[in-house]
């Protein structure tokens, strides 16, 4: 099945369109001011969609990998590494879990990384760079490899040995870069070689690939798959806000397409330490710049947000939850005791839950993005 | 759906019968001399295997895990972490990569314990105890703290942090044993315990777990169902020889139930500064004894061979195969230019391939067990 895909939109007013190719690497040129940067989405002929598409059954006589969701997904034009199909692990009467690290790479990131090095493929580029401290930077290099395109990825200077490893095995360049410097070289790497950059490049406000938090939509149709119904409410590690909106925006289209009453209730769960989700919902902007204080979840511990963070917790009457290191660590011990060794920042999600207690009504679904392997303190410094 | 199986038959005598329960952890009590120790294997009542089970599509609307094939494996007792549904992903013109990193403790040692600790829970066991430096013993706690029994991993005094983390995190309790004491210390630890031991418990030879090896017969049944016919030939990283003879046994039983002409040639893909099967095929004995060399190969570089591993290249017309860490490392660095980060044991299969050039037929499936993350150099010391 071919993509549906029509073209992007803003998000700054879903009346300013674009053609799909190129596809809108620095989010919306019309709607983007100098003290807040909007990104694009896609849009799909909605009206095409198979009848039955998202029925039981229907799914799982269909290919695996993206494959499986392709009419409502960009083009996929990089070669696969059967991403997604993680599965829902019950973790309690009517909590499950949402294992992403059983992913290509170990992580949620693969999702948006075929679709952004598909996005690479389709418009020629001679290759793909990426600014990531590790799960975003190795994907991108896995998807890179596979498809044949080099790939450079701009990390910390403090990045561990096994991180290094990881991202030098798939054969990427591996640069190491102030955290200041690497938006302004990604920049200067783009302009200078053609490289397709699959992380974000604008600094008003975080916007990233407009194709790539489409990959994360897959995270919806799969919970729906499973449970055979909608949930009541989905608990997401956030960082950029790129997977809470993917994963609301799959849950909108299945409500669109009427498989289901009501998108769920999305909860950001962010690092106690930091939160520009948190403080965009307070404050009411599209997006906020907070400093980030010590925390140990490394893969959410972001200083600036993005506008997608904030209509998905609109669109779905969420709200943006803070969790301190105590209660990551609580909850990644309560998930290992489930079977399920996760990262600290991808247990954020069961610890989003728990701080709201049992008042939480079910089906209640918890993404855990990553493994436990990826923890810094495991790791050699 | 239920198990079909019908009891405990020995490898030295497929005329010896055992009943199903307890599951015999120390090998057929009657074949077995001082000099060599036979395994047993579970038997089934094939005949009430539902038509069309292994049909195309049959498994895909079955759930997911080993609930999918739940007839023909051992009764499921403990919980799922829902491990196998690995991807097979094509890395050349007929060759195809199992990824076994893609299970729930991201190595292939899931698809047994997930049978090895249903057999504790079936008998009742207070606990579980393993001996193990890695993946089964990290494999054996998650399944172990899901079902909510205690486990004790008897491991090396020299592993690294990040496997102690590991062990750790699902709350088992590790015990830094030399090996020359591992397996004395768990026999010891299961005659005062109870506990139930889901490794070798024998030194003749190794037979481990009766059940166990079932668990791997879910890699032949995915890899049929993915290709929709048999492979030519399967390349096996090989320790011990208990999912190479998982893996040709249900190939085996595939061609029993009419699904396949010929059951695939299968290649035990050994390091080659140790051996016992190569050793074993090469003097026809049943079992052999080695000396090990250096080798970076820590998952399989096993001293002792067993019974099942002569079985399954015998039965399957197959060869043994020893590969240099030189193969390994290069073997290794293919498969992450295809975007597969794998343990260097893991990567014996395509090493064995490679070994023997161009002139093998296709279909060719290697077997690649565990993620790259797994490796002792990238792991604190």
């Amino acid at each position: 099945m071919t993509s549906l895909a029509t073209g992007q939109r803003s998000l700054g007013d879903p009346s300013v369109r674009f053609p799909l190719w190129p596809p809108l690497t620095e989010g919306c040129p019309v709607t983007s001011t100098d003290d807040v940067a909007y990104p694009v989405e896609v849009d799909y002929a909605y009206d095409q969609v198979p009848d039955g598409f998202f029925a039981p059954g229907a799914a799982a006589a269909r290919p695996r990998g993206h494959e499986r969701w392709a009419p409502l997904l960009p083009p996929l034009r990089a070669p696969s590494l059967a991403e997604g199909g993680t599965p829902l692990l019950p973790l309690e009467d009517g909590v499950w879990v949402k294992d992403e690290s059983r992913n290509p790479t170990w992580s949620h990131k693969d999702r948006l990384n075929r679709i952004t090095v598909s996005a690479a493929v389709g418009v020629g580029a001679p290759g793909v760079v990426v600014a990531s401290s590790g799960n975003h930077g190795a994907s991108a290099a896995a998807y890179a490899a596979r498809a044949g395109l080099p790939c450079t990825v701009l990390t910390s200077p403090d990045a561990p040995p096994a991180v290094d490893a990881f991202l030098r095995a798939y054969g990427a360049t591996v640069l190491h870069v102030p955290a200041e410097d690497r938006w302004p070289m990604l920049r200067d790497l783009v302009e200078r070689t053609g490289y397709h950059p699959v992380s974000n490049l604008t600094s008003a406000a975080h916007t990233g690939h407009g194709f790539g938090p489409e990959g994360y939509k897959t995270i919806a149709y799969e919970i729906h798959d499973e449970l055979g119904a909608l949930p009541r409410a989905v608990f997401v590690p956030t960082g950029y806000g790129e997977m809470l909106f993917g994963v609301w925006k799959g849950f909108a289209e299945l409500v669109r397409l009427g498989y289901g009453e009501r998108v769920p209730r999305l909860y950001a769960c962010e690092p106690a330490a930091g939160g520009p989700l948190a403080a965009a919902v307070r404050d009411g902007v599209p997006a906020a710049h907070v400093p980030v204080g010590e925390t140990a979840a490394y893969a959410i511990d972001c200083p600036v947000g993005g506008y997608r963070g904030v209509v998905a917790l609109r669109e779905s009457r969420g709200a943006a939850l803070l969790v301190t290191d105590e209660e990551l660590a609580g909850a990644r011990a309560e998930l290992a005791r489930g079977g399920v060794w996760a990262e600290l920042s991808a247990a954020a999600g069961l610890a989003g839950l728990r701080q709201l207690g049992r008042g939480v009504e079910g089906p209640v679904v918890c993404v855990s993005t990553s493994s436990g392997f990826k923890d810094r303190d495991l790791l050699p410094q």
